[in-house]
């Protein structure tokens, strides 16, 4: 819609502005008799079974590396213009974030080559939580799925293979979900280079998603998972949240990548039905 | 995953782009053997029936007024830093995109604020592309949808009502999206204010969908219908693509909106299923 720059152009700024407070005001009153609670959410069996699996997205949230947070301004207000909009300043591997297989290996897809198909997926989820708990540098192993799918089957063609950690309930402290030491060295859990490889050549999944900064350890100082991952044309899902309210099989993970032109990877919504 | 500024930090951003190099190439000789055509997308049934609804996010597509297009930069590149990042300079009204309440009404709810139940939902398609054709100012009226309702049924409640104008198609010649004539007025067709009304109290509909700019008609100052859907805390989604491709019922919408903080909406990702 209309924006500050528009209404310069065309002069009726001002005008606007007074018909919009009265206008607004009007259909405020005008609605009251069908306004439903907003957490209500919508009747009629849809958006049953739908569950977010995004942060919020904040200029607090932690990045990988201290000052590389977004940033952001207020562009134009209500009171002055008529109406609210705000303008970013953002890198695309912040908050929860696709890594495209541009992002690692040269002359790989970004993210507008990244398909529809390829991003609604079947999710299975590898809870290592208990073990992450005691070991922050602990990594999904071949073991870790193999023990999966004894208890839950085998993991479907072209799923999405996801951690869950526990990390996402750290994200309102940085310094503990990055959990830099002394030294600077980075301490959360990730994927293990073996069991990227198992799961590509053995179960031909489509993508790895993590509760955590990285589908790397913290540790890792060569990112193997990610060039594996990368290379073999799959994509990567950072900074996940509520995996720990997901089934741990069955459920259906649709990853809302913004399809940035020539994008490395980027900002997604993430949900997750079943 | 590893920023530019973590790996200053760190002080191996050399020794990692070597090693980066190497290992990347090496993963994909090693992934050669399971790689698929990438267009073939997923198999097994998953994926099946799901479409973009999605603009490519570019620095071409039409802003709604001209010098409003975000910028991009490369922050990193794989040659020096062993990876490729962008960071992007972008309004939040831009490409396809929601409009929250926020985005118009004093207190009204912002992007964090919209629940996942809310953005997905049932999908009805109204399709006024061949009166568009020959009057870019018509609108979608109380008859179209009672016409709309005769050939496919009563639209269900918390549905999402799309409008297929044929203006998709218009998106890579922004003077054309935007129909500006010699006075600067625009001219792309958009949903009445009557059938906005009539869609909240008779139906309780969820949000508005529109393949233009705006989900008013471009000739629109006073944003009537903004106002009247927002104002009814009800949102917006903008410069939608594909619905010619959407069946007209039974599909389902998800809204893949970015959780801006304070947001007056923002960037999504939208698919339909069904």
């Amino acid at each position: 819609m209309c924006t500050e720059e528009c209404l310069k152009q065309a002069g009726r700024a001002g005008a606007f502005s007074r018909r919009a407070a009265l206008a607004g005001a009007a259909a405020i009153a005008a609605s009251a008799v069908m306004a439903e609670p907003a957490q209500a959410g919508p009747k009629g069996g849809y958006g049953r079974g739908v569950r977010d699996l995004t942060h919020p997205l904040t200029t607090t949230f932690p990045a990988f590396a201290p000052g590389e947070e977004p940033s952001r301004r207020t562009y134009v207000t209500i009171e002055e213009n008529g109406y609210y909009m705000q303008e970013w300043r953002i890198l695309e591997h912040y908050g929860t974030h696709v890594d495209a297989p541009g992002h690692f290996i040269p002359g790989g897809r970004t993210s507008t080559e990244l398909a529809a198909a390829e991003l609604v997926t079947p999710a299975a989820v590898i809870d290592i939580a208990a073990r992450a708990a005691r070991d922050p540098d602990t990594t999904v192993t071949v073991a870790d799925i193999k023990g999966y799918e004894r208890r839950y089957g085998r993991i479907p063609r072209d799923a999405a293979v996801l951690m869950y950690s526990g990390w996402a309930a750290k994200a309102g402290d940085p310094d503990a979900y990055r959990g830099t030491d002394a030294g600077g060295t980075l301490h959360f859990p990730g994927f293990s280079a073996e069991a990227t490889e198992w799961l590509l050549r053995h179960r031909r999944i489509r993508s790895l998603g993590v509760d955590t900064l990285s589908i790397d350890p913290g540790v890792s100082s060569t990112f193997d998972t990610h060039l594996i991952l990368t290379g073999a044309d799959r994509y990567g899902v950072e900074n996940l949240a509520g995996l720990d309210r997901l089934p741990r099989s069955g459920a259906t993970i649709i990853v809302g990548l913004i399809p940035y032109q020539e994008g490395s990877g980027g900002q997604a919504r993430v949900f997750a039905t079943w």
